[in-house]
């Protein structure tokens, strides 16, 4: 079924739906245990909801393959994730808050570091400090405000990593990365990949050179690489598509950037996980879908920090109360991908799921788990179809067909 | 999820996957016994290996969907098995090892009997042995080497089955086949199914006529059937796609035919079950895809023999372990499809299917067979995405997006 199918059987009405995303939930046993993650978590509170729900298995985007946060993303809010791939350089734009234009080129930028011979020394140029990268863009663009009739922007984004816009129309894509991926050889060149990007190359060939001379006095950061360029797309919105106003609460830029490219309103960006579902409950009333990131799980999945990833998991089921509390018509948890600490990456493994609902049939899930959610209800099932599925439970699909 | 998807995130390594595909393998309770063959067989060591793996029902082609040898192996090999498929006519080309050209329409051919009056009295002439096969495969090509402008190739495959070859640019695969597949009436007529194959239609009722006339001395094969009419297409080989190196076993032509179309190389044609393990073994440190086909237990399947298929699968089970005495990276054991004793035929119910790796997520099933795959990890899934797990489970996709 397309994605897209539900969208015009949509109707509004008043109900509330919650999505709680534990980025990289999904596990694997590590070392003597044979339980993932969650299943070594002591999860009293997401156990019981579990009982009362359907439960099952995920997959973010396909059997065997391993989604990037965005796509993954994309999928979570029912967005065909391969048709709708964004690059990279649009997901830092929409993190930092960049006003985009449908004029714009964007290009994440990793500053980096070059011996006098331009080879690459470090490709992180030694993770220099927000407050350096800050300097730098301010200095990049100070010298540099336009390459022949294109516009062009610099904006830190943190540590190395920094935003480049360039703001013409006509502008293309299709241009070789300039990071090699190793370090002990020069960037490579900002090639056209097609005929039709060739005046976009030579644009970013002029801009390269012109930088690196810029930095040249720079001890670190004295070379840019440019990484995936991305035309701005405008995404139709979740109100446009399904009629929710939603909210996203997010502390991370990059999860926030992919809510504000679905037409999300940006909430509060609380420091802590406590302090996120402190502020659902305080915007709970002014929107009806609530999409609530935890970044900790995936950072200590990627951490390769099996205990750290559990204890995230435990913190965050001891807030499950404060979010039923709230009594939603329909609260799903489940996360975008997998991130197993074994692996200390993300993964194509599947990952649980649990909708919860006065509709939700019970199934005989009794555990928030990977090995019993295989049992669930809902099966194995892709991802991009979760969003269609919770709309159902809040009454908000009218039937298909007479 | 579109099977190619994969094809632009594989990346090389140096592990190794072993595909043991056991023919038919999936079947039915026949007589008193409510066990499947495989559910009947004493496998204690491909059960262990299903208590370290994760485990599932595949389906091959589609619900309810009895496949064909040569979809099923495409679906296996990670080939659309509806979009790529292939007449009889190139399977048995593939499968003689023919020198196939572009500009070849492959037919296969049934010798058969006729009475005087042109009624089909034997489908199959009697299943001539081979030598007869060959002396009047030898016979048509003397008297028969061109119609009009068409070379035509002659080439005995075995029993009553033969090769046969019309080479030009040109030729067309819509006709409608002769075998009418039933005695007591005549051959049906090469007609053209669509106007753009009228020219090949008259260049085929010229040499039935012919070979007609040429067989009407023999005895028992005084007439040809045509069937499986396929013009050749070059199919993108398994290392263009996925960037391995394979090697298949297999005793049986067919499936030479098939892993040699998707660009394997074939290994020796051992005459047992233990020679195609010991060959694996031999050639193990050579390649890094395996695909091992067994034959028997399709065939006894298709005997109705279920004792006999569950004999097969007990002999596979002995030889597990030099199988895993390997330590391959990735070990896949299922079937192409289900050829259930009970039915004594080919069948479309889904087939287990165990895939075991370091990164397979444990799920609960402790024995390999139908009923206890069913709750296993992968769920039902289709055949077509197993190729793409195992690659995933070598390490051999890189992730989808940023």
């Amino acid at each position: 079924m397309d994605p897209e199918f539900i969208d015009s059987l949509v109707v509004k009405n008043t109900t509330k739906i919650i999505f709680l995303i534990m980025d990289g939930l999904g596990g694997l046993p590590m070392g003597q245990g044979d339980q993932t993650e969650l299943e070594a978590a002591k999860t009293p509170n997401m156990d019981a909801l579990a009982g009362k729900s359907v439960c099952g298995l995920l997959d973010p985007i396909g059997y065997g393959i391993t989604p990037g946060s965005g796509p993954a993303h994309f999928a979570l809010f029912g967005y065909d994730p391969v048709k709708n791939n964004i690059g990279r350089g649009i997901l830092e734009a929409a993190g930092i808050d960049f006003p985009m234009t449908e004029r714009d080129l964007l290009i994440r930028i990793n500053f980096a570091t070059i011996d006098k011979k331009g080879v690459i020394i470090d490709r992180r140029a030694g993770r220099i400090d927000n407050e350096t990268n800050e300097r730098i863009c301010r200095k990049l663009q100070d010298k540099i405000r336009k390459i022949s009739d294109v516009e062009v922007i610099f904006e830190p984004v943190r540590e190395h990593r920094a935003l480049l816009a360039l703001r013409r129309r006509g502008l293309r894509e299709e241009i070789q990365e300039t990071d090699p991926q190793k370090t002990g050889i020069p960037a490579s060149l900002p090639k056209a990949l097609i005929p039709e990007a060739e005046e976009t190359s030579g644009i970013l060939q002029k801009l390269v050179d012109k930088a690196r001379e810029v930095l040249s006095d720079e001890e670190k950061a004295n070379m840019l690489l440019l990484r995936g360029y991305s035309t701005y797309r405008r995404y139709p919105y979740l109100s446009e598509r399904f009629g929710l106003n939603a909210l996203a609460i997010a502390t991370y830029p990059m999860y926030r950037g992919i809510a504000r490219l679905l037409g999300m309103v940006i909430g509060p960006q609380p420091d802590s996980l406590k302090g996120e579902i402190v502020a659902l409950r305080e915007n709970y009333g002014k929107y009806d879908f609530f999409f609530v990131h935890v970044k900790a799980t995936d950072s200590r999945g990627e951490d390769g920090n099996f205990d750290a990833k559990v204890k995230v998991i435990e913190e965050v089921d001891s807030l499950v109360p404060m979010v039923t509390d709230l009594k939603p018509d329909v609260l799903v948890i489940t996360g975008d991908h997998s991130t197993p600490a074994a692996l200390a990456s993300h993964s194509w493994h599947p990952l649980p799921v649990l909708l919860y609902s006065a509709t939700a049939r019970p199934d005989r899930v009794k555990r928030f788990g990977e090995r019993d959610c295989i049992s669930g209800g809902l099966g194995r099932m892709p991802t991009v179809h979760l969003m269609g599925l919770a709309l159902a439970h809040a009454g908000r699909l009218e039937k298909f067909g007479a």
